[in-house]
């Protein structure tokens, strides 16, 4: 029996969902399409539509209108789609209610974003606690499945970790994830998601974990530089994010968790002139005519929609995570990560290579749910769950992973994961009772650094 | 029989005029102070109050509540106030219905900007034909008194021009009026008067008559520089602003009249940042819940109120009006300008230099009006007015001028205009029936540039 899946969310990755579920129809049962705005649904599934994906078809895809705040009126649709999987990619203000539904109608709930308030900047370590983990004990009793933070980062990055844990290393120390987008949109200044979110996150404190100890520091106070691959060298800043905050709960033994953002000096003056100003406040200000107004709420719709960056989007982004600890009592250091190409991005889902890392991953949790090696029956962060159907789903979706590991020669290889053109690798599993990681397929043999 | 004032507005610079006012209590009748919230007018009548001017007692201070862009609203309170003089310092999108309340009433009628549509930027040139001048005729047929752009540029610059025209050159070929704050507010980022009008202006193509034709360049895409006295080098900026509109017509063969403005690059950056992202907007946006808002208006709410830098705000003002020409045959350029300390501002009247400039000149106008001398019976810009008594009165009221002016030994010479403590000068006016312009003293002898 095919499962349905309810989409609650048709911004720029509802859109990177709705187009990957429909181009793997023959895998899902009924798709809903919800989001406050019927005619963002409607207008999306025109662009499916169009596109002509073959496998559509077969499944049927429908769009609702519906306030995700509203937990009644999503257990309604839930109950009217008979959706067995809800994936949330609706503002991070809403994951509470949507979970609430998910709990309250049984269906699987995934998201990609922690849940945030409002009102409140800098929320507690681990972010995960403040909200969502406290309904885990309820998924657990009820054996229902949800998966938090399943879009690139947090999501794949974090199944980066779980992978290099289980098959490159004994132990892991330390984990960096860094997220460059070395893309160019044409545009004075937009943000590649929803400004209201991106926005916040990016002048929170930047929370890690470091030597074992939780730190904070004022956001874009610390920099680094990495050289990535394909995209070459960045300078990032240390940023708080979603991962951090549950790999270094769930990750045994790590010592530091840090996340790395790259940021270019004009999004950085612009942002310095916006948070300067106010107006990236939440908090209402009055015009001199007396209306009160969210100022954020205002750049916002000043600012481009992010989805309509899509068509023009030229470049890559290149997002992973730089995972070390021992190996037969050496230090070892391995990179996984994604290289995503805005254009081809489009051409797969006209959308941008922001909203297809963060639009896939979903629709690969949903399939590994529906199919069982996800249908974990209690809540989980995506490090908690098997890294492998999910990475080799990924590839298929447009999302392949390559590994950057040392070897002994003192140089470093790369190596496509799960390439089905060479026979599976004969690398053990480092942890008992694991399997081997399947196919792994050399790449590009580079100059050590 | 004193003259009573009715001041529109209680913003930075009717603050300023109603400090002034009251500093000057003896020479008016009652002083009437209005906004549409009688809280403001309140609070500025309170400061006034605080500060104790001795002669503050000898007039009637009054606080009114009223809605400066409805004319009958205004006339009521022209009536009830017995106003024979309105100080328009409302924004300067009000002028035409205080000008309407001030035929309707015979009250004289003073503005310091020029009159705006909202909706309109890049007017056509002349700006003062759009509106004011259209009603020209009828206060000459009433024989009312309107003088137009009477704050500091426009209007002590006009006067500038004016004095130069009649005393240092014998034909005026060019005026460059040279505008820069040296001062620093200490706030990230702010406009020295409102923002609404003043974000507005800035990015208005710059328009200027040059070799006699009217020309338009894309805003600060001119610059010179200007080494200023006091403040010193400073980058400037073409600009279109209110007096060129009028010095253009009413100079006699004037070939090239233009507005320079300083601007630094921190204040650049962020105008630029606004103005590209679309937060100068005065068209409404809507937000994603469906609220119509003015981006501007949302910018204004969020940037310091101007009248609220003025007690730490350092450093001064130069603001004045390069006039060249032809004086004996030979050519001839002199500098009429003011240095405005904010601290010294902000001592005398608790503002700071700009709105200083801004709100003195119009109460000289009123005393000049009230007594007589300026009380001209028809619409006036300020150069087409002696500009000897209002120099003279500013002066006294704390905004000398000084006239820089080069002598035969090829030094520039710097002279105090009206200084008291040296003999009247005995400049020959360079007009037939005009008398000397008075006592001038000298100030400092500086090497020619």
């Amino acid at each position: 029996m095919k499962k349905n899946i309810l989409i609650v969310g048709a911004g720029a990755v509802g859109t990177v969902v709705a187009h990957k579920c429909a181009q793997n129809g023959d895998r899902f049962g009924a798709v809903c399409l919800s989001s406050k705005s019927l005619r963002k649904c409607e207008a999306v599934l025109r662009s499916i539509e169009r596109r002509g994906y073959p496998r559509a078809r077969a499944c049927r895809l429908v769009a609702r209108e519906v306030d995700a705040r509203d937990t009644r009126a999503l257990i309604q649709l839930i109950v009217e789609t008979q959706a067995d999987i809800v994936i949330n990619v609706c503002t991070a203000f809403v994951n509470m209610s949507v979970i609430e539904a998910c709990l309250a109608t049984g269906a699987a709930y995934l998201d990609t974003a922690v849940h945030e308030d409002p009102a409140v900047l800098n929320a507690p370590y681990p972010w995960y606690a403040n909200f969502e983990w406290k309904r885990r004990e309820d998924f657990a009793r009820r054996g229902l499945t949800a998966i938090l933070g399943v879009g690139f980062d947090p999501g794949v990055v974090n199944a980066y970790c779980a992978y290099a844990q289980r098959y490159e290393l004994d132990t892991v120390t330390s984990i960096d994830i860094m997220d460059v987008n070395d893309g160019s949109h044409g545009r004075f200044f937009s943000t590649n998601f929803d400004p209201e979110i991106n926005l916040r996150e990016v002048i929170e404190d930047a929370g890690c974990l470091e030597d074992g100890e939780w730190r904070t520091y004022p956001h874009h106070s610390r920099t680094t530089t990495f050289d990535f691959p394909e995209v070459g060298r960045k300078k990032l800043y240390l940023m708080g994010h979603d991962e951090v905050h549950s790999l270094s709960v769930n990750v045994p033994d790590v010592k530091t968790v840090r996340f790395w953002m790259g940021f270019d000096d004009h999004y950085l003056n612009c942002l310095n002139v916006f948070e300067q100003v106010g107006l990236l406040n939440h908090r209402e200000v009055t015009t001199a005519s007396g209306q009160a107004v969210v100022p954020l709420h205002v750049l916002k719709a000043c600012l481009p929609n992010p989805a309509s960056l899509a068509a023009t989007y030229t470049g890559k982004t290149c997002i992973g995570a730089l995972v070390s600890g021992k190996r037969d009592g050496e230090d070892r250091e391995v990179f996984l990560y994604n290289v995503c190409d805005h254009e081809a991005a489009y051409a797969d889902v006209g959308s941008q290579a922001i909203a297809f890392t963060a639009g896939v991953p979903p629709v690969a949790a949903a399939l590994l749910v529906a199919s069982g090696p996800w249908d974990c029956e209690t809540m989980a962060n995506v490090e908690e769950l098997d890294p492998v159907p999910f990475l080799k789903l990924l590839k298929e979706l447009g999302l392949p992973t390559i590994l950057r590991r040392p070897t002994t020669a003192g140089f470093d290889e790369e190596l496509v994961l799960f390439d089905d053109a060479v026979p599976p690798s004969d690398a053990p599993s480092r942890r008992p009772g694991i399997d081997a990681p399947g196919s792994l397929s050399p790449r590009k043999t580079s100059a050590h650094p």
